[in-house]
C-alpha cells in the first residue's frame, strides 16, 4: 500500500486546541497512533501530535470508506483525518486528558505513512532499559513525560535565561570552536588542519580567553550558550560535549555579579517551577565549607555538621587519632541525630566507603545512657576525652559519632561524602527543597604531590585577593583567589573568578604555576599583549546548563536532558560515531593511524 | 605607578544614561579615554564606555587633586570617575553627541589600568588595514562604528529570530558536534577519538540528519542556531565555520513554510532596518530564474533579462552559434540599455571576464540609427537575422546586445555573472532596495561529468516531486527535487527542501546517486531504520546567518560580523591556531603527523 501525501491538507488544531467552542464543527488533525481499538464495531483512535492526545471515531454509520480504512492502522503510523468534534457521552469522558470530553468523528483518513511495530510499546508508563531507548531515541522522544518534555523545559529555561540577560543589557557574541590549547586543565579535543598539516586546532574547553579578550575590547556584559568539550575519561554524569552558560561582565566587582546571577536564578525558579527563591543567596568561604560540611559544594538542605574534635585529642594514647595529628592532619566528628536507626552492618561498611575517598576507616561511637560510648574505640580514649567530644558535638542517647582523622583532605573527603550518604539513607533531606549556596575565598593553588608543583584551582587568569599578592613568591598555597562557585543542594551548577587584568600580575602568576615566560609568550604571547592596552577590570562566571536543567526536571542523569547523548565510552547510540574514515581523508590531512589488529 | 582597584566603586551612569535631569547630581562612570586635551590649564577627556561617549572635565579650580592626576593618563587608559553633571558652556556644546550638552566635572579620579600607545588611533574615522584590525582585534572592537556595532545588531537580529520562532511555536534543540560524516558535498573537518584510536567523529557540516530524525522523534517545530563546519579552499567570502539558523517542521508543505520564513524576514526588516517588506515573496522555478536571469540566485532589483535567440539563429552561417546549437547548446542575449556608455574597452574587456566562467568570449553589437549593428560579427549575421534579434529584445539605438554561445551552464554563467558586473558598473543597482525572490523545482541530481554520476544538486534527503518519482531509475536528470532556496539581491542566504520520508523512496534516491545499498546501509543505516517507524512529512531551511546579518549591516565581508573570524588560509589572526601539539597529545590519540621539513 502506498502511503497518501499531504497534497494540500492543512492542519487545523493541534490536539490540545480542540476545545468545546469547536463541537460541529469540521477540524483536520494530523499525528502518530498511540493506541487502537475495536469497539462493538467502531474503531476508535488516540491520536498523539507534539501537544497531546485526541480521540478519534471510526463509525462506520459516520463514514463507512474511513472506517474500513481504519482498519489497517496500527500503532504510530502517521495519519491526517478530517472529522467533526463531538462532545463524548458521559461514560467515555477521560478527565485525565485536557481533551478527555471530547472527540472526533473521522470523515476522511489519510495514511500518510506506516512504521514497522515499535520495538518497545510507547503508551507505557515503564521506559525501556537505556541501551535501547538511545538506540531508537527518536521513539523514545515520542513518549510523553520524558526526554521529551525535558526537551521542552530546556527550551523554555534557555529562552527565560537569554530574555533575562537581555534585558539586563547582557549581549550574546559567539566564539570560535576553532581554536587553540587553553590551559583548563583537561584533554583537548583535536582538528587536524588540512592547509596546514602537522597543525591542529583545538575545540574549547569553554571560551574564557575569547570572553577575556571580549572584555578588553570593550563589550562590558557579554553572555554565550555554547557547547564546549573535554575529552576526559567519562565519570558517572559527564559528556564529552555539554553546554555551557558563560558570562563574563567588566567594572563590577563579586556583589553585583551575584547578585545579577541571583535574580536570573529566581527568574528561573519562580517561572518554570513556581518556587520563591529568597534572595540574596548565603554564602560561605572555602575554609568555612570544608570545616563544616568537609566540602567545597556542600548541600545545605540539612544539618549534620562536622566538628573539628583535634584540640580535644591533641595530647590522646589513640594510635589513629595521634598519628594523624602528628603528620599534620586534623581529627574530625559527624554526630548523627539518632544514629541508633544504623545497623551494625550499616556502620562496618563505612570502612569500605571511606576506602573509596582514600580513607583507610570511619571509628564510630554510640552514645548510650549517660553519654557511655558503646564503640571499638572507647577504651582508647580518656573518659574525660570521651565527655568532651560529647560535649563538643552536643551528643545525646540514641545518636551516633563518626570519627575521621587523617590528612585535611582525606579527612574532609569522606566525611563529607558520609555526610551526604547518611542524610539520604537515614531521609533528612527534604525532597523539593532548593537550596543556593555562593563559595568564595577559594585557594588560589593546590599544590600538585606527583608533578611536584603548584597548579591552579580554577585556572590562571583567577586574580588573587590584592591583599595576598605578596604572597605570590613566598607562600603561594596561601593566596586566596577572587574564585567562586554556585552550588545548588550540594551541585556544583556554576563557577567563576574576577580575573587578572593587569599583566605584570597575570606573568607573576604564570610564574608560580612554573610556567617560565618563554612558555607564557609562546602559548599566551597574544592574550599577555591584549592586557597592556587597556584591560578593564573584569570577571564571569560559567554555569553547566545541562546540569540545572537536570535538577530542574528532576532528571536523574543529564543524558536525559540531552537530545542526543553520548556513552560513557563517548559512543554515540544513534549514529555510532566515532566511526572509521576514508584513507584519502586521512592522507589529505597528512596524519597517519596504526593499522587496525 | 601600580593602578587603582574598584574597590568597592559601583558605576551609576553609563555614558548617555546621563542626561539634563542629572546636572548638579554625583555620578560615578567607567570606561576608556579616547581623547584628552589640555585646554588653558583645563584637561579635558572624553571618556568612552559600551554606550558612547561622555565629556569629563578636570579643573583645577574644583578638585586640585584630580586635575593632578588627570595629567598622567593617556589614550586607552581606563578610568573611573566621579563627579558633578553640568550643562556645558554654551559655546562647547557638541549637537552630534546624545551627551552633548553635558559635561562632568571630576572630584576624583580612579585608574583601573594603563594602556600603551594603540597601534592606530580609536578616534580615527580611516579603520587601519585588516591584518592590523585582525591582530589587534580587541582595538578594532572598541572603536565606535565598526565590527562592535555588527555585533550589536546581530544580537539584536539573532534574539529576535529567536523570539519570532518561539512565538510561532517552534522549539530549539541542540544538536551533537561530535556526530559522523553526512553526505553535504564538502570535506569534513575530523576530531580523533582517543577512546577508540583510528576511529574519528566529524564537526557537522550541518544538523541535517539530527533534525529530521527530532522530526521522526515527534518534535514537529524546530529550530536552532548552530555552528557549522566545512573545511573548504576558502573562496572570497566564506569561514571554516559559520553560523546557521537550522529549521524543521512536520505536517506542512511549502506554501505554509513560506509564510512562516517571510513573516519572520519582515519582522527583522522592520524592526532592525525600520523597512516594511511586502509579502509575499515573489518565487521563480529554477528553470525560470536560469532562462531570464541565467542564474539560481538571480538580483531581481533590476531589470537586463537574458533572452534565448536560439531559434533565430537556428539555420545560421555563424560558425560560434551554429557550433554551439549543433553540440546541443545555447545562444541568449543580453540587452544593455543605453550600452553606449560601455568604452571600446569595456567591451573589450569582456573576453576575460568570460573566461572566468568557462567561456571563450561575449560577442555584442552596438545598435545604431535605424537598428544597424556596429558589431565584429555583424557581417555573420544575415539581415533578417539580425532584425529579428533587434525585435525580440526590443534594441533601440544606443543599446548594445552582448551574445552568449556555448553549453547551457556556460552561457548561463557567463551571461548571469556579467548581468550583475554590468548593472552594477552602470550603476543600475537601486541602493537601499531589499528584494526577496524564492526559486524553487531545482532539479534533484545533477550530472557530474568527472565522477561519471549524478549527484545531489541539494542533498539525498530532499524529496523528488510526487509526479517524478517514476523517473527515478529512467531518467534521473529530470527528476525535479521539492528543493528552494531564498535568494535577497542576488545572495542565496538560505536554501531548504521538502524531505524524502518513506524508505523505500529514500533507498530509490540512494540507489540513483549511485550509492549501493551495503554502502547506503553501512553509513545512513539508523536513519533508513528511523524511516520505518512513521515518518512524518516534514521539510526545512537553513539559512546562513552570517550572510544575512551582513546584508543588514551593509557590511563587505562576513569577517565584518563575527567577532574572531579566520583567514582565508583559515588561520586565527588573533591566537594563531592551529598550532603544533605536544607529541603525548598525538601518542593518547594514535595518530601520526609527518616530522616537520
Amino acid at each position: 500500500m502506498k502511503p497518501d501525501t499531504l497534497d494540500g491538507w492543512e492542519r487545523t488544531h493541534l490536539s490540545t486546541d480542540v476545545s468545546e467552542n469547536d463541537v460541529d464543527s469540521e477540524i483536520m488533525v494530523m499525528g502518530w497512533i498511540l493506541r487502537r481499538r475495536d469497539h462493538g464495531g467502531v474503531i476508535f483512535v488516540d491520536l498523539r501530535d507534539r501537544k497531546g492526545l485526541l480521540q478519534l471515531v471510526f463509525n462506520p454509520e459516520f463514514s463507512e470508506e474511513s472506517h474500513a480504512a481504519a482498519h489497517a492502522v496500527r500503532p504510530e503510523w502517521v495519519i491526517a483525518a478530517r472529522g467533526i468534534v463531538r462532545i463524548r457521552p458521559e461514560e467515555s469522558i477521560n478527565p485525565d486528558l485536557p481533551t478527555g470530553k471530547l472527540e472526533v468523528f473521522v470523515q476522511e483518513l489519510k495514511i500518510l505513512n506506516k512504521s514497522e511495530p515499535p520495538p518497545f510499546p510507547l503508551d507505557d508508563d515503564i521506559p525501556p532499559t537505556d541501551a535501547v531507548r538511545y538506540k531508537y531515541r527518536y521513539l523514545d522522544m515520542r513518549r510523553l513525560g520524558g526526554v521529551r518534555d525535558n526537551l521542552l523545559v530546556r527550551h523554555r529555561v534557555v529562552s527565560l535565561l537569554r530574555s533575562f540577560l537581555n534585558s539586563e543589557d547582557f549581549i550574546e557574541i559567539e566564539t570560535p570552536f576553532l581554536t587553540v590549547s587553553t590551559p583548563e586543565g583537561a584533554r583537548d579535543y583535536l582538528v587536524p588542519s588540512r592547509i596546514s598539516p602537522g597543525s591542529f586546532y583545538a575545540l574549547p574547553q569553554s571560551p574564557q580567553i575569547f570572553k577575556q579578550i571580549l572584555m578588553v575590547g570593550g563589550f562590558e556584559r557579554y553572555y554565550q550558550i555554547v557547547r564546549c568539550f573535554r575529552d576526559e575519561d567519562l565519570r558517572a554524569d559527564r559528556q564529552p560535549e555539554f553546554t555551557q552558560l558563560d558570562i563574563e561582565t567588566s567594572f563590577i566587582e563579586e556583589e553585583r555579579l551575584f547578585d545579577i546571577m541571583e535574580r536570573m536564578m529566581e527568574k528561573i525558579f519562580r517561572e518554570v517551577l513556581g518556587i520563591p527563591l529568597t534572595l540574596p543567596f548565603p554564602a560561605l568561604t572555602y575554609e568555612q565549607a570544608m570545616s563544616r560540611f568537609g566540602s567545597d559544594k556542600p548541600d545545605i538542605r540539612f544539618g549534620m555538621e562536622l566538628t573539628d574534635i583535634g584540640d580535644i585529642v591533641t595530647s590522646t594514647e589513640f594510635g589513629v587519632f595521634k598519628t594523624a595529628l602528628q603528620n599534620g592532619g586534623i581529627v574530625k566528628a559527624l554526630k548523627v541525630d539518632r544514629g541508633e536507626r544504623l545497623s551494625r552492618k550499616d556502620l562496618d561498611d563505612l570502612r569500605d566507603f571511606a576506602a573509596v575517598y582514600g580513607g583507610k576507616g570511619v571509628a564510630y561511637a554510640r552514645i548510650k545512657e549517660g553519654g557511655e560510648w558503646q564503640s571499638p574505640i572507647a577504651k582508647f580514649l580518656s573518659s574525660s576525652e570521651r565527655d568532651l567530644i560529647n560535649q563538643r558535638v552536643e551528643a545525646v542517647p540514641g545518636d551516633v559519632i563518626l570519627f575521621g582523622a587523617d590528612s585535611f583532605k582525606v579527612v574532609n573527603d569522606v566525611l563529607g561524602n558520609l555526610r551526604n550518604h547518611l542524610a539520604a539513607k537515614l531521609g533528612e533531606i527534604p525532597a523539593n527543597e532548593h537550596k543556593f549556596l555562593w563559595v568564595t575565598e577559594f585557594p588560589m593553588f593546590e599544590y600538585d604531590e606527583e608533578a611536584g608543583r603548584y597548579q591552579a584551582m580554577h585556572h590562571p587568569f583567577t586574580s588573587p585577593w590584592e591583599e595576598d599578592l605578596d604572597l605570590l613568591e613566598s607562600d603561594p598555597g596561601k593566596v586566596r583567589a577572587r574564585a567562586y562557585d554556585l552550588v545548588l543542594n550540594g551541585s556544583e551548577i556554576g563557577g567563576g573568578s574576577m580575573r587578572i587584568y593587569r599583566s605584570d600580575v597575570q606573568e607573576r602568576v604564570f610564574s608560580a604555576l612554573g610556567i617560565d615566560p618563554e612558555e607564557a609568550q609562546e602559548k599566551f604571547g597574544f592574550f599577555l599583549e591584549a592586557l597592556r592596552y587597556g584591560a578593564p577590570p573584569h570577571g564571569g562566571i560559567a554555569f553547566g546548563v545541562d546540569r540545572i536543567i537536570a535538577i530542574l526536571t528532576g532528571a536523574e542523569s543529564i543524558r536525559e536532558v540531552i537530545a542526543f547523548p553520548k556513552t560513557q565510552r563517548a559512543t554515540c547510540p544513534l549514529t555510532g560515531a566515532p566511526a572509521p574514515v576514508a584513507p584519502e581523508q586521512l592522507k589529505e590531512l597528512g596524519i597517519k593511524v596504526p593499522a587496525k589488529k
